[in-house]
């Protein structure tokens, strides 16, 4: 199985997604403000695999800190939460940091502490995520054909998580219980988690699939059989409004506009149930260079390493939201660990999480 | 102003678009095979673009002709026709060729007969974007603030046409009517025309905007102010059905969710009045190389030659529709060089075309 992130002998290894699909390359990572600019440049992405990273980035924090006030991990606390804004599962995940250390515990047992909580989020990931992929598994069978064709987007699988996967995972399950007839993956402009790494993992698994270009969905849905459309979620309101890549709002109207069910894939630590609607969420811009230049790799000069070339005239203005809110009034359900909430709303929340 | 197409002592000239925004530079055509292959490969686009071209073709290959039963000619349009699908004024133009040569005119005065036709079409697409340009303007003016904010999506300007172009020609006359805020312009994947034309011609036109991912068009329309999304046409049926570049579709269902008017500027030559509905168009395939690979240049070796970069796995199976089919009835009106259409319908169409 694919491992974005490794935790062996108190080092942290991540996966390089910046360098995929053209090299599988592991960073060593041994404090946390290295770690936090590992989540900024997105060497590790995807909202649980950020959580995870980030609760790691505590215990090299607290592994390297000689200050028995704390200040330092205090520091490292507000570093890693400074790295991404959106994805609710990293001060999900730092949350339950600040907790161990409030406890004042003597710097050796915090240290452990830590890890063994580290080691918990991501292995508590693991079984979430098969929980996720058996559940959503059989929601899709249940509502669509036998044989389903699903579109997603961004990427949801064991390179965004600590296991198989959201969206993603669920998607696994579906082909590995002959319920799967074709997969369209959303190339996911403009950092192509769906070129770079859906279609990457759907290559691994040998799971029939066509990349395509964002634009092209709402004519895919009008055209060809799109049976139903599952995504991640980077943070969900008490209301069931999601935050989730670029793309996935305009997802959601063109599915309603088709008919065709939309369905979210995420652990109960992507609901955030201190906010009321998505309203609330903050949104986060990137640098316009992530639209105006890409990366990838010169086949015929037969080298792995990457060039960024320029696609757009120079100075060209850009404007990148790296994601946006879906109202839950466009999505049909909600798959979590802990089972299906259809037609989410407070209510439906609530009956489940809480 | 930019010209994509000279023609000046019997010689056609094109500005290589693939080369854009990192080099102006011209390619000469001598023979009407060259020609239908600088349309396959896209060196000009854009429907009246493309259809202006085709017409020049045929004037070389009457220049090379030396056949009396123009069979040579008769070949010529054959392979011009075949250069590219869905562009209907590639058939409107040669249809013009035809008739001409159908004429069994002397060598010499058909010669003369076809370059004096391209320069009338030619001179014509000219003279209709000017007038799409002021009507669609003033209509935009009527049915928005003073100051609109317009999305457009694909290239639409002098680059795609004789002229100043179609939707980016109300665009531009907008501006020059100091009745335009803001544009946004959808980067078109995967051939990037939004990126690499219409953010140069903004750019020229020192007309304010900001490049965007398309599938960042939904929530743009939610968060700021979208007062009119305006485009293209490749091919509009009898009905008022659109096949324009894809993405279109998709724009004018995200339009009416948000309650914007959805815009068409097209001069009457894209009509295809010959088919019912836009479910009769063929819709142009083309390479999977266009999604999984992409041409940029390096701005740090300071050159201008293009790299040619994988940006996603080797063998990655993608499904490339240049184009889709917006139906009639997400369509708010239909600017022509003869007036508005508005509600688009074989009724109204016809009143105004007919």
């Amino acid at each position: 199985m694919i491992e974005s992130i490794k935790w062996h002998n108190g080092q942290l290894r991540l996966l390089d997604q910046r360098k995929l699909p053209h090299q599988s390359i592991y960073n060593t990572y041994e404090n946390a403000n290295a770690v936090a600019e590992a989540i900024t440049q997105m060497v590790v992405r995807g909202a649980p695999a950020i959580g995870i990273t980030a609760a790691y980035g505590m215990v090299l924090a607290a592994k390297n800190n000689n200050d028995s006030t704390h200040a330092n991990l205090h520091q490292a606390l507000a570093t890693l939460a400074a790295s991404r804004p959106t994805a609710v599962n990293l001060f999900w995940a730092l949350e339950k940091c600040q907790q161990l250390i409030n406890q004042n515990k003597p710097s050796d047992s915090l240290v452990e502490a830590l890890e063994a909580l580290a080691i918990s989020i991501h292995q508590e990931d693991i079984e979430q995520n098969q929980l996720i992929a058996h559940f959503g598994a059989d929601f899709v069978t249940a509502i669509t054909p036998s044989k389903a064709t699903v579109y997603t987007h961004c990427n949801t699988g064991a390179l965004a998580t600590g296991g198989v996967g959201t969206a993603l995972g669920v998607i696994n399950q579906l082909h590995e219980n002959y319920n799967l007839a074709h997969v369209f993956a959303g190339e996911t402009r403009p950092w192509l988690q769906g070129s770079r790494l859906t279609a990457w993992e759907l290559q691994q698994q040998n799971i029939p699939f066509q990349l395509v270009p964002d634009s092209s969905s709402a004519y895919i849905m009008s055209k060809n059989k799109v049976d139903a459309i599952i995504v991640g979620a980077d943070r969900i309101a008490a209301n069931g409004d999601v935050a989730n890549k670029i793309g996935t709002y305009s997802l959601a109207v063109l599915a309603q506009y088709h008919n065709i069910p939309f369905i979210v894939a995420a652990p109960a630590s992507s609901f955030d149930l201190t906010i009321s609607s998505g309203d609330a969420i903050a949104i986060e811009e990137r640098p316009a260079s992530e639209i105006t230049q890409i990366q990838g790799i010169a086949d015929a000069s037969h080298t792995t390493s990457q060039i960024t070339s320029r696609i757009a005239p120079e100075n060209c203005p850009a404007l990148n939201y790296a994601f946006d809110i879906t109202p839950h009034r466009l999505i049909r359900a909600i798959i979590t660990e802990h089972g299906v909430i259809e037609s989410p709303s407070i209510n439906s929340i609530n009956a489940l999480l809480t």
